[in-house]
């Protein structure tokens, strides 16, 4: 699916085509995750009549199956749990995660916006989110809330419901076609398929949509692009799975990538090293491998029962090392880390993802393990836990960590699946897309997965909905303030 | 430099916009480095009329700059110097270097053909090489012929003599401005900068020139556009130098980029890690450190004077691994080296890049390097030598290695350079260009350097020549095929 209607060929459209407007607004939104959202809210604040646009026919896109984690750097939140951190830490954090391709400046704002921003989805939205502070791979210190649930879901109902108290709802069913330009090239408009059906992309009707002062693009990643993720990754074919919803689709971007916005980092796509191959999606897997085994459990060679990696590494390194081992890994922890996490995983084990065993050896027995190589790496996993010191792939021990002893004890399988794709059009600090020759496209912003830069090689987990907040806010803003 | 005329703003041209053709022919190639003047070759040869269009003041490209080396698997020569190769095994090779990104069937395509195209260049085009194979960082065995004079100006030479024969010129200071396309979006044309100044780019008239088959873009890379590289890899600043001459820039492609080309991998850039920080452009170093030091000598930290990597891996690992060191590495060998590889570094001795020590403790001295420190790494080099073992990094040893004990001894600083951009526009193996879409452009093929998806991640040394050979000759065997 790339084209709402193939039938019609997209070109782009100048405005002197366009015999009628059907509808005009000040700005006008496209996408309706945690930035498209946030964008509306801020336009809207700042005195711009909005519309928000959806192609499905249920807001908050990819967004709602989110585990709802947010990072942000030197909180009270961290302060509370005697956590030291500062923007400068996470800066650097992410940057060494994306391989030194981040865009600086668009990193820059992220981090020294993101309390402001998490404060404001409290303050503002009403967000709430549970009592305790995580550390995810890739991070050097705790720094990540999670809303209530651990669902984006909890984040998006305040927004839709923030917005309903503005008088804004998003319109379903309604997927971009192409964008209007005026004679100096502005974006000044869209032409939408209204009752878009995903399953069925041959109805609707064209609407044209005059923006006055500007179009925000919010509209995500292409995940679940197969063809458009394999020109850029081959290794990417459908039989590699996406965390990501079906509609996960390119074909926005592409609009963008036609009007000559300038495409950046479109091949790096990031794996989730926590997937659990047998359910589909996202699934609740990552609940028991990002939250327990990676920090207090191993993952090991279905082979040779090897540990084959700090746990505690970024997406790519993690994913990497699962893939190269040819086969899934097995994830596993005790008892006595699940406790000590403080999380539940009776909806994984009531999901069969992970499995529960009254000795080391049956787990073996199970995934097809030599017991004895993996009774010899929790040994030396636990003497590791004991001495504070991880000798082998230099992975932080937490200080309630304890020797993995107490059954019962649990197992799952790793198997990488397309989680976020860090590519996507060039934007500058103030979220402006910019052109191939290196110049704002007037009339166009843009915010979220849509966009490349932020996050160069490798986004770390929990910077995503950072991203989006912050990026939504000042593509909001500024699309509200532009003067046509 | 992006637009060869700033004032006027580059757009694509509709064809019932154009009054009147300046000229006709029935395949329009555009660069004369090795893929375009290949496909110009090889178009005559299919039948076509073929006009080359080159926007420098010299034909060549960036080409003539080049060390003139070609890879190709399971060929006579490798036979005669008892080296057992295949075609798979350098695809792997190929892919391993690539990370996996590398499209499958495109790098099959230009590994089954290598050796037919590297014969093509001796038996057709004239081209003489020295009689030895040499093995560069990544391949598994020695495959990579050298052209006479270890100069691309060898190869190029000979193809602008072979046109001459043809009875076609390269047009010189003539500069892509912009892609023409009739009603049906083929491409059927291209307007371009005639005189053409790359150091005034204010000059010059538009010259409408008609493809009546096709377009064959083959304008190479953008590793010395230092804005266009800079949005893919902010640390490509202007700081770090180029082994490219100064025009090997992006607008070009860019113009592709426009009609909706799709743009694979640009944010892979290739650094040199052969380069020397002590002369401008590619240079001489490489002489030293690629076909001596990389063999038989070692690569030191200039802090510690201790190995920071299997100095034949590929360039990406090793180029990282010398930047993450923070300076400078410097790289060694004594005289033994020196003869055993059977080149001359009298240049770069003579250039003041390599300098000569009578004794190892003066090298040190001349570098910083503590002098026991750099006498221990040698001894263990030496160990790894007599052994035929490299235990520290696992780099294969040469059966003809001796232990470094001969003087004198030679030393140069190392420090990568930009050297070559992996993206470019999507080709299939027909060596058509391949829009957003996924569909092929009609009317548009490109080869070489200005294309992505052959080297994936990371190119390896001497694959580039046998990309732009068997392309450059599918593309122009296509163009003069097409049936408009």
């Amino acid at each position: 699916m790339r084209s709402p209607n193939p039938e019609t060929k997209t070109t782009t459209e100048p405005e002197d085509h366009v015999e009628h407007w059907d509808e005009v607004a000040d700005v006008v939104v496209v996408g309706s995750g945690f930035a498209g959202l946030t964008a509306a809210i801020e336009a809207h604040n700042a005195g711009a009549s909005v519309i928000i646009l959806e192609k499905m026919k249920a807001p908050g896109g990819n967004s709602i199956i989110s585990d709802g984690c947010i990072a942000a750097a030197a909180t009270p939140m961290q302060q509370k749990a005697g956590i030291k951190d500062s923007a400068e830490l996470m800066y650097s954090d992410m940057l060494k995660a994306g391989l030194g391709l981040n865009h600086p400046d668009l990193v820059r704002e992220v981090v020294a916006r993101s309390y402001e921003a998490l404060q404001w989805s409290i303050d503002y939205l009403g967000v709430e989110y549970l009592d305790r502070v995580d550390q995810f791979g890739g991070h050097t210190v705790p720094r990540c809330l999670t809303a209530l649930n651990v669902s984006g879901a909890t984040i998006i109902r305040q927004q839709i419901s923030k917005l309903r108290e503005l008088g804004i709802e998003v319109r379903l069913q309604m997927c971009l076609k192409t964008f209007v330009r005026n004679a100096d090239g502005r974006v000044c408009g869209v032409v939408v398929r209204e009752g878009y059906d995903h399953e069925d992309s041959s109805g609707g009707t064209d609407r044209y949509i005059k923006a006055t002062k500007a179009v925000v693009l919010a509209t995500g990643g292409f995940g679940s692009d197969i063809a458009f993720r394999m020109a850029q990754d081959p290794r990417l074919t459908e039989k590699i799975d996406s965390t990501n919803k079906p509609f996960a689709t390119a074909e926005a971007m592409v609009e963008a990538l036609k009007i000559e916005a300038n495409p950046v980092h479109l091949s790096h796509i990031q794996l989730g090293p926590w997937a659990c191959p047998d359910e589909r999606g996202y699934g609740v897997g990552p609940i028991f491998s990002e939250y327990i085994v990676f920090l207090y459990g191993i993952v090991v060679d279905a082979v040779n029962a090897r540990r084959i990696a700090n746990e505690l590494a970024d997406r790519k390194t993690l994913s990497d090392a699962i893939l190269n081992t040819g086969q899934p890994c097995i994830a596993l922890a005790d008892s006595k880390a699940v406790e000590q996490s403080g999380w539940s995983i009776d909806s994984c084990l009531k999901k069969g993802v992970v499995k529960q065993f009254n000795q080391l050896d049956e787990l073996a027995s199970f995934y097809g393990l030599p017991p004895a190589a993996l009774e010899a790496t929790v040994e030396q996993h636990n003497t590791c836990v004991e001495g504070k010191l991880d000798r082998d792939f230099g992975r932080p021990i937490p200080p309630d960590a304890s020797p993995m002893t107490h059954p019962p004890f649990f197992g799952m399988r790793l198997w990488p699946k397309v989680h976020h794709t860090m590519g996507g059009v060039q934007i500058n600090v103030r979220a402006q897309v910019i052109n191939l020759e290196g110049h704002p496209i007037r009339g166009l912003y843009a915010a979220g997965e849509v966009t490349g830069g932020v996050h160069g090689a490798c986004r770390l987990g929990s910077c995503a909905i950072t991203d989006c907040l912050v990026f939504g806010r000042i593509a909001g803003r500024n699309a509200a303030a532009e003067r046509p």
